[in-house]
């Protein structure tokens, strides 16, 4: 986790595997953070305390991710982990941490509606799906793609029937309002509106994808 | 919020709500509290501190919530802050609260579908809907629920054209992977083991909300 992130992509597939698995809520410090729509959370576990070896390394996506893809301990430890860990993840943008850690060098991957093209600058091949598995790396859309995604892992993890009744118990039988919620269903207009008002957080994630895909060897020459 | 809340119940609608809403997450106090899936979260604002007219009074649900439906003063403060907000709403189990604070009788409501039946010790009439209105008082299902709820909600609030930009901006164009998210397509065997897993939570729901329903009375009068 980190200040900024979208707080959904971590909490949608938190939900989903919660009850069938030991989490770490890493960050740099234990000090409080915010997150993009103004909660206050609490990291419990640094870089340093974080066993060596996981079953899952998971990214979410958010504003503040611009500041972890410029962090180069960061970007190592992510480097690190995911080199072991069974299964490398994200939802969202959470793709482009990933990324820019040499995570997904050679790797079809989804991410954001918005950010796919970006995946090009780490060696990965975009893939416009809500989940997308290539080998052991499984990375979601945006925001509300989590909870796709956290059901298909956990069905991994823990076997289909377990995966069921975790749908099941979160009536996960979803009935979007408007039926709008891809580029090709909403039209040019509502896009266009939506990019804006990703844009209106004011960061620049072309130029740090770009900045981060430039560096990104020296992370995975530790690999 | 309160300790033991489900979070997604409340994330859900929080993240379609917050570029365009001043949230006030209210508790007793503000020291930390544990989600139902492990996370440290800090409330902002005390019922002293809130607002007296509010334009939506929100409960999510969690095994948490038995306490709060055997709290007088929490359930005084819902019922006046109820009694004046332009829209009265929960996801999930917290349609539940709302009907201890006596703000769902004669009203038709709905909630997590294992807990439709609780509604009448309220005075609610249950709908085994995603997303219930009835007048002001807007009630959504279980857990994933809170996103339709959130965007409907949205709807009434900022109107449709900015709901539809906040579907598309969270990508909800859902996939669930199993398409079991309710009794009725998941059959009575995974019914049965998702009321088990959810009775694992060891809290007596039924008990509690007989005896808040046998209460509520005290609150309703000072409506």
């Amino acid at each position: 986790m980190f200040p900024g992130l979208t707080l959904l992509d971590l909490v949608g597939p938190q939900s989903a595997l919660a009850a069938t698995s030991d989490i770490y809520l890493i960050w740099k410090n234990k000090n409080l953070l915010v997150s993009d729509n103004g909660m206050v959370l609490k990291p419990d576990t640094t870089p340093d305390e974080c066993p060596r070896d996981l079953d899952v390394l998971f990214v979410p996506g958010g504003p503040g991710q611009v500041e972890v893809m410029q962090d180069p301990e960061l970007l190592a430890f992510l480097a690190d982990r995911g080199s072991r860990a069974k299964y490398v993840t994200s939802v969202c943008t959470g793709a482009l941490v990933l990324g820019a850690a040499g995570l997904l060098q050679g790797y079809k991957a989804g991410t954001h509606w918005a950010a796919l093209s970006l995946l090009q600058f780490f060696g990965a091949t975009p893939v416009d799906e809500r989940v997308v598995v290539d080998r052991n790396r499984m990375t979601g859309g945006g925001v509300t793609a989590g909870l796709d995604f956290g059901l298909m892992l956990l069905k991994v993890l823990q076997g289909k029937r377990v995966a069921k009744v975790q749908e099941l118990a979160m009536q996960y039988d979803p009935q979007p309002p408007f039926n709008v919620g891809v580029p090709v269903k909403a039209g040019p207009d509502l896009t266009e509106e939506a990019v804006a008002w990703i844009q209106g957080y004011g960061i620049d994630m072309v130029g740090t994808a770009r900045a981060a895909g430039a560096d990104m060897r020296r992370y995975t020459s530790s690999n």
